[in-house]
């Protein structure tokens, strides 16, 4: 048994304590897909989530969680991404503030969404190590409290509501997929579907070009993510310390994608579900569609984890 | 008091008939778009219905109302667009037969679509008398039922439905936007809110481009559709002979709104609302944020007829 982990009570109250914040977000089926596949596919659109993105869970729990006296310094984090814009709109609706430190290269759509929603950023060089010493700067002049994109069972808990509404709502699916990049929402699924559907198997998918959970999962030692190329770049980061031993502990496989069965995945999903997914959302059908003989009359779970993608930069 | 339009009990019947057979499309907010728009916005999503459009309502309602003796036959209709698509279905789903006249021109990706649902496709000269010969030969040489695609009582009291679901769920809505073409949707929409929500008002919304119903509706005198231009492929045709009068009776209002408007709205969707939606869908949500001020404050229903569009040819 992990020690520390969040318990099945900390799922539940997690749930409880942001489910007047967060969207109940659908869950659709497609004859189409179900045909291409040969499976019985559900899809959990956190496309349709705030900000667009399951991230806004695990951001809104971790502000809750606060204690009073810490949220009037306000709320911190470094991202270019998802995580970003969720704990921005997250600390905008909790009446606090956020200070986001951006790369200074970021594109200019995610600095005017991240300042749309309120949040405060502060640039810094496109380094790993300008953005750590940036951030500590922040927390130092203001006190702010850093909520990390997915190293922090707070966030983690959070993301687990997702599988909490998936099972509330379909019971006990034989599996359920989830993309892996840190490894928060995996995670938290696994945690969720260890306390409330231990029948469920849960599988990760992760881009090929990024392969590093998969890496650490077949060897057994951590492997960081280096210089991944992919498509799904919401999904570059390295597992995390509290993420991976939850990993090692319940996830049953990890299954790799290349970049042209994201694409097609993505574009199926366009063309014949209507929705408006991200590449590193695909992963996750690409994973099914990949391995259909793991999956063939079963039902399964596949989760859009985010719908944010640049229309000016389709990749069809 | 019009004659011979469908009753009350006509609609009801209508959506018992097809409810089996039809999705109970998502009724959609989206907190960005009130903001802009100053209305409490809801969206009916039939960019989500069964091939992708509403028009999958009013073919299953028109074949489940023929008589069994008629149906061995199969019908047929003269489309290329999304009535085609779902004519072709509604019958295979029934067991029956249609025949699709299409233009030679027709994009690859449409007659694969059609014959995908199992339709078996007629080509013809892309002219409209060679549409309506070639159809005759059909009729005549099969004794198939044609099935008009807007212009048919069975198909218009279909359509209907949509609305009959909004006021279901909702109540009764200020308004709701309707984009025009033929006007199906738009006389099934009045005579539910007539007989259901009378106090709501129902207003038509059409691009600039192809402006025929504005035109009857400003001069009283019918205006048939003369080389449209605009890039909602939906909506080019004229009104018809059984929409036409219903639509005199009893809409509120035409908006008009241009290529470049039907755009925006379409990208916002797209963005903010994470919905393939196509340029015809597109069109009531510009007209609301064409026309503010009518809309400020109210309780307004947008319906999202369609999701359609070939990604390889974006307007963005």
């Amino acid at each position: 048994m992990l020690q520390n982990v969040p318990l099945k009570d900390d799922i539940t109250e997690s749930y409880n304590r942001i489910v007047r914040y967060i969207h109940r977000t659908p869950i659709f089926t497609s004859e189409t897909i179900d045909y291409i596949s040969g499976a019985s596919m559900h899809f959990k659109a956190e496309n349709l989530q705030k900000v667009g993105a399951f991230k806004y869970r695990g951001a809104t729990n971790a502000i809750l969680s606060l204690p009073k006296e810490k949220l009037v310094h306000g709320v911190c984090t470094h991202s270019s991404g998802n995580h970003a814009q969720a704990l921005a709109l997250a600390a905008k609706n909790m009446g606090v503030k956020s200070y986001i430190v951006m790369p200074s290269n970021s594109p200019q759509v995610k600095k005017n969404a991240v300042a749309g929603y309120g949040g405060i950023i502060i640039e810094c060089e496109p380094t790993l190590a300008a953005r750590e010493s940036t951030l500590a700067d922040v927390v130092k002049e203001h006190q702010a409290a850093f909520i990390h994109p997915y190293d922090n069972y707070d966030v983690i808990a959070g993301q687990g509501s997702c599988a909490f509404e998936i099972i509330q709502e379909l019971g006990h699916p034989d599996y359920i997929v989830v993309p892996v990049g840190g490894g928060g929402l995996l995670s938290g699924t696994l945690l969720a579907a260890h306390y409330f559907s231990p029948q469920t198997k849960i599988i990760a998918a992760e881009p090929e070009g990024a392969s590093d959970a998969w890496k650490t999962f077949a060897t057994g030692v951590f492997h960081p993510s280096v210089n991944p190329t992919t498509i799904a770049d919401g999904l570059l980061t390295s597992l995390g310390e509290y993420t991976w031993p939850i990993i090692r502990q319940y996830v049953s496989d990890i299954i790799t994608v290349s970049d042209e069965d994201i694409i097609a995945a993505m574009r199926l999903v366009w063309e014949r579900m209507k929705l408006v997914i991200e590449p590193s959302a695909a992963v996750s059908l690409a994973a099914v569609l990949h391995k259909k003989q793991i999956f063939a009359n079963k039902r399964v779970v596949a989760i859009f984890t985010g719908g944010n993608v640049d229309l000016s930069r389709l990749p069809f």
